[in-house]
């Protein structure tokens, strides 16, 4: 029916009770291609979960294929070891945290950070099948540098056996950003401090080759790239 | 007693189970000056807590006085805010990482990260004396700019009141260190795939003055120096 074309429905995570702040709840979006941006530019997430009552937060790599990510669980913590091997899973709560500038004010009420953030809740489970583990270390290896997993000697049966990897799904997320300049309140305008944003430098210094590198390997081109 | 003088006591936290990892223990160090030096070089943690039996983790600011972390508790989330009100306090996780190089082994397997991280576990309290949320909000700006918090107007009495920080004691604290280079297997070392290791670059862009700057404002030195 010419004309009267649907518009596809909107690409979002549905908003939940957790994932709406109390607070800038302007700041916070559920659109799916800014949540999969963010999580793509960076390849280490804090992972929290509840270790006897308490909370637990870890650094670890992850990676991402489509609406699900996988997470490195050799993290060093027996919970995160045994996530999947529990029924129903661990309730994990997953968030990258990318910082892009100081935002100076003039006053140090209005001091704040432009950063963009993605938290995921949801249940791990350990990934037991072999395909979707090999799977989920080429994304995590890629993750890290694109294109590296296919140039590095693939995991053995017994390495593969040895890597803990948990599966999260995205289904509860949102992302939460702050972009911009300084609000200062206009009575601080002549202030005599200066006020602006210091945005911060990313990117790699020269890689440093493994002394033991194989004569005639060249620097490859994903790394150049980077 | 000369000749006989004591070893002053090693400043460390001590090691309780939960601070000991079960993988790679060698990692992780109690060192109190290392974990200062750690948590001195950022400014954005990871902070975990439990909410409905289920963890949640957000990135907010934070600063050091002493043996004491003070948090910026406005991150849109009621436990966090309303942490020190209860009695007798929330329990948290607070975690610092900073990514240091990337490790591209030959084997997929032995790929890692070079960091450093630390790993407080302890209870949150509301700051409510005024003086020593003064104190902390200088602190979590000198963090993030060394020198700023001298250079901006003082928060004001009903700034200070709309602003909530949370205070958790250093005890029970882990570091967990990763650095040099590649460990790949004997048998890999002859493949023809690149391995090293790629240092993060870490600094600031030119800083962008705000438009509305009054005139003859310089860009302070503390800037310069970053």
């Amino acid at each position: 029916m010419q004309g009267n074309r649907q518009q596809p429905p909107a690409a979002i995570y549905p908003p939940t009770e957790r994932t709406v702040p109390t607070r800038s709840p302007d700041r916070a979006a559920y659109d799916k291609e800014l949540v999969h941006a963010v999580l793509d530019e960076g390849y280490v997430c804090h992972l929290g979960f509840v270790r006897d009552g308490a909370p637990v937060v870890l650094p670890t790599l992850y990676g991402r294929i489509g609406e699900r990510l996988y997470v490195h669980g050799s993290t060093g913590s027996r919970p995160l070891l045994a996530a999947g091997r529990a029924d129903p899973g661990l309730p994990v709560c997953l968030t990258v945290t990318h910082v892009d500038g100081l935002v100076l004010a003039r006053s140090a009420f209005h001091h704040s950070i432009n950063y963009r953030s993605v938290v995921v809740h949801g249940t791990a489970y350990d990934v037991t099948d072999p395909e979707e583990k090999r799977q989920a270390l080429d994304a995590l290896v890629d993750h890290v540098v694109p294109g590296r997993a296919a140039d590095s000697r693939p995991a053995d049966k017994k390495e593969l056996a040895a890597t803990a990897v948990v599966r999260l799904d995205l289904n509860e997320v949102s992302a939460k950003l702050r972009t911009g300049g300084v609000n200062d309140e206009p009575e601080d305008l002549s202030l005599p401090h200066w006020a602006g944003v210091v945005p911060l430098r990313k990117g790699y210094d020269a890689p440093l080759a493994d002394p033991d590198l194989a004569p005639g390997i060249e620097l490859p081109g994903y790394l150049a790239d980077l």
